[in-house]
Parts: C-alpha cells; structure tokens; sequence
C-alpha cells in the first residue's frame, strides 16, 4: 500500500505539499497540483483514514456527552446535534453519563488523547478546572465553565418566571414544581428560583418536589408521579419537565381530576411528546434545533483554531399555549 | 514525543512484545514485562490513541446506522446499544440515514476504512451485495443480509398475530393499521401481512394506511393522523406503532370518540412514550433491550475475529394489555 510519502517522492514534492492538494487547503501551484493528482493515480493511493487523521491530528468525530439519551430533551438535541455535524462533515459520537460517575473524564480524556475533535458537554458533574485544563474545542450546554468555554443555553430565568405568571394568570394558589437538583451548579435551575419567587410574591404557595440527581428516566418520572396527587391533594397547579408533565396528566385523568377546571399543568422543554397530550399541554418552549445549531457553530469555530465570536449564547424560550390551563 | 519504538529500543525487545504488555493480551515474560514497564515510566511515554488503533488497527468505535435518532424506537435501542458497547469498552457513533439517501454507503466505507470497527444497521436501503462485499463486522437488526451477516429481530409475524386476535376478541370487525413501506423488504413488515391475513380470516375488514417511505418524525405522524378519524369514520380498531397510536387516542378524546367502547388500539414497539396513554394502550412489546445486547454480543464476537455462533437470533414479543382493548 502506498503512503502519502511515496506520493510526495514520486511527484518530487514534499510530504506537506502532497497533503495541501489532499485536504484542499494551502496555495499550490496548478502544475504542482497536476503532478501530484498523477501520482496518486499512478500509485493508488488511497489515504487510509485513520493514517491521514493522524496526519492532520484530526478524527472527524466529535462527542456529545449528556446524561440520558432516552431523555426527550437530549434525545431531540443529540438528533439535531447530529444533523448539523453532518452537515460540516463531522460524526457524532454519543456520550451518556448516567451509568457511571465518572464517565465525563473518560470523554475529556479522549479529547485529550484526540479520539475526537471536540465535545459538547450537555453533561456536568466535574469541576470547572477539569474541562478548562485541557485546552482543547469544547462547547457547555447550560453550564458556565469559566471565560475560555462558550455556554449555550436559554434564558431559563425567563422560563420560570413566565410558567409562574400563566398559572397565577389561571388562578393557581397552591402550586408544585419538580425540580432536580445538580451536584453542580447550572442555568437551568435557576427556573426554579425565580418560578418559587414569582409564586409567591403574588402571596401564593410553592411546594417543592425535588427529583434525585441524575434520574432522568421515564420509569422514575412515572414512579414519583404515581401517587403525587394523593401526596399534594390541595395543589391546583404544576410545573415540571415535559415527561413529569405529562405523567402527572395521565395521573389527574386516571383520578377523576379535571384540568385545567381543577388542576393546571405547564410543561418545560416542549419536546416531541407533548404532543400526545390530548388536552393540548401549555409549555415553555426550548429552541432545541437552535441550541443545537449554535452549539455545533461554536465548537467548529474552535476546531478551525478560531477564538469564537461570542462566549455566552442566550437563546429565547417560548410559549404553546394549550388547554391544560386555560378553559375554553 | 516517545513511541512504542522508543520503548522498544529502550527495553532492548521487539515492538510486538510492548504492544503485547499494552493490550494486556498475549504471554510476556515478568522479567521483559517489568523491563518495558520501566521503560514507559522512564521515557514518560504515553500512547497516543489514535497511533495505538493504527498499530492494532482498532479505532474503538462501533456505529449504530438507524433511520432515525428521534423514533421513539430507535432512541431506546440506541441508548440500551450504548450502554452495552460501553460494557465493551467500545463507544457508539450515531448515524441517522433519514437526511440522506446515501449516508448508509458513507457508513460503509468508514468500516472499510477502518474508522469504526463494526456497524450494527438498523436502518438498509442498499442491496444485500453492498453490505456483504465490505467483509467486516456488520450485524443487522431486522433485515435479512445473506448468510454471512447476523440478523437480530423479534417475531414479527407473532406480533401481527397477536394485534389481530386482540382486536378481533375485543369484537372489532373494520380495523384500520398503518404500515410503511420499505424501499427493501424488513422482516418487520410481515407482522402487517399476517395482521391482515388474520383479520380477513375471520370476516373482518381491513384497511391498509400506507406511510410515506423513511418518514418516521413525530411531526408527520401528528399529521398523518390529524383527520383519520374522519377519513375512516366507520373504523372500530386501530393498529400502529407508538407514536401513531398514541396520536390516535388524541385525536379519538377530542373527537369525543369513547377508547375502548367505540375504538380499540393497539401500539407496537412498547417504547416508554405508551406509558403518557391516560387509557393504558394495549401493546405489542418488543424487548428492545435485549435486541441491543444481542446486537452488540455479535458484533463483539465478529470483532474479535470469531464466528457468530447464531446468524438468526428471533426474540419474543410479549402483550401489555391496557384498557384501550378491554372494557372494565
């Protein structure tokens, strides 16, 4: 098999020369271009990917790493993840930390060791200097990991405080929102904060339902709700992540209870299985495609060796309204 | 930066023996085994992954090709095919065909050129002959590729049986069931000929809703099903795969349409989405979880050089009744 240094031999160029024409990158002459075109042919050489990465110290692969990949949420982010990767000629590999602590260094390590180009981390559990001092491509889904990591998320603070104002705006007094708590510290939760402080600036109650770290889950999200309504029976709204939400509709039907008359659902995140709520669920929506775009541009700037642009993407959230609080 | 070589030269062995004490695999005398040992140490050598996957030609990396990351189905075989390679050591490439008509091919060339060590297809548009002509480790999930290549699927036939007769017990006499058609034949498509056939046997009337090829997105499903009630307004039973069923239960509450009275549905897959069904939505499980363990111990035997022991692994569907087929 011949290697891309007998290609340089046998068009008397050197090795950086024949690997311009290759990567199509790099002035070379039209007449240079032609020699070597012929050798290649001449030799059949065909660059072996693995040998031709090495060469350039690129792999083509960039990771996701998330907590679940069954979570609705980072299901449709992962899929849009990929189809923009795809697009710049990048495969994605899928990193869940669910099984495993400490899963997130074996992913930095592979960046480190150049498995991979570049990772997007919708996944923290480690310190900040961990992911810093490796110094290379890495993007932070709704995570601030200091000045050199660029963050993309929405304004959750926003979020929170229009899933407040809907369910007073309905009339709720007595209300509950599911909320995870992080080891570590991200945007998302600060939804919550300002959810609880809305809430109850307007002399309403805010019950608390904390969710176990990293159980992200459909068959806990379906336990914890099983008897959430006989748990909190004054309650007249909830708040909580799509699949919570929609658990807790199912429950409120099962049970004889009416939404929106009785009790008033907001879902978060707005992912593909709010759909099948057939009272038509009101949710705040993520620009999940739009995260997922940004992510990607951010990390292939840093690929190409650029300092991106911006270091803190803040997207806008919407809303869907439906009839789980509002009667028709 | 030191090499194996380095590290050969240093502790007076050949390459071979270093990479011998690196894999772990292989006999190497305790005395050479310490001395190449402190040879690493001294030469703070550190192997470079992508050189050591040149050297054993390995890259570490298996990928999943489906039609769709975001089908409920696919989501969960990812993920439990994940989990797996995991165990394996091994991590997955997600690889979605639906954007593209030829991404399939592209995939089989990154096996060729080594940058994946095996692929497990759920998804095949090519011919039977392209897959086989690669020669390396392959295993496809409910597709028939030739004798050389494993094929993972539960009983289909079984399945469209059983959607039938529970229909059929629960006194329907004009169902309706949505099938896709594959540009190439899936052993997942006799379930709907069987299901027909089944029907019509005993004097039954079934309608055939045929899906648009490759169009498995939640948004075209919520389509789809829109106006079905309306389209086939004398239809007593529905059979389809989650996500249309679970759209079907929707649009019969908003349609006042009383499930099981006036409407019976049965799903298929059993993917976590039917557990949102206030109803319980009879299903036809396929247990995904072990049709990714499957997939992977496969794969793994290819990989490691070894014959399949089985080229035909038929799994079992199993039934979840819910009360969408039973009156209480």
């Amino acid at each position: 098999m011949s290697t891309i240094k007998d290609v340089a031999k046998h068009a008397n160029v050197g090795a950086a020369t024949v690997s311009r024409v290759l990567s199509g990158k790099g002035y070379v002459k039209a007449e240079t271009r032609d020699r070597i075109t012929d050798a290649i042919h001449e030799l059949n050489y065909t660059p072996n990917e693995m040998a031709r990465n090495l060469f350039y110290r690129k792999t083509g692969i960039v990771a996701v790493s998330i907590p679940r990949l069954s979570h609705p949420f980072f299901t449709e982010f992962v899929s849009e993840v990929e189809a923009e990767l795809g697009k710049e000629g990048y495969q994605t590999m899928v990193c869940s930390t669910w099984s495993e602590q400490n899963h997130e260094q074996r992913y930095l390590d592979m960046l480190e060791r150049q498995i991979v180009d570049g990772i997007i981390f919708g996944s923290h559990t480690l310190d900040v200097e961990q992911y810093r001092k490796v110094g290379r491509p890495i993007v932070a889904l709704d995570r601030d990991l200091g000045p050199e990591i660029p963050c993309v998320a929405v304004d959750h603070e926003e979020g929170g405080r229009l899933a407040a104002e809907i369910l007073l705006q309905a009339g709720c007094r007595k209300v509950l929102q599911f909320r995870g708590k992080g080891e570590t510290f991200s945007p998302s939760e600060q939804r919550h904060d300002v959810f609880e402080k809305v809430i109850q600036k307007h002399g309403a109650v805010c019950y608390n339902y904390i969710t176990k770290w990293n159980s992200l889950s459909y068959s806990y999200y379906a336990e914890i709700t099983e008897h959430i309504l006989e748990e909190y029976p004054d309650i007249d709204g909830v708040f909580a992540v799509d699949a919570i939400a929609m658990n807790v509709l199912r429950r409120a039907e099962e049970q004889n209870i009416r939404v929106p008359q009785d009790l008033k659902v907001v879902a978060y995140d707005g992912t593909n299985i709010t759909q099948f709520a057939s009272c038509g669920v009101t949710t705040i929506c993520q620009p999940i495609s739009q995260l997922a775009s940004e992510s990607v541009r951010l990390l292939m700037e840093m690929i190409r060796g650029e300092i991106p642009r911006e270091k803190n993407v803040k997207l806008n959230v919407t809303v869907r309204k439906g009839r789980s609080t509002m009667i028709e």
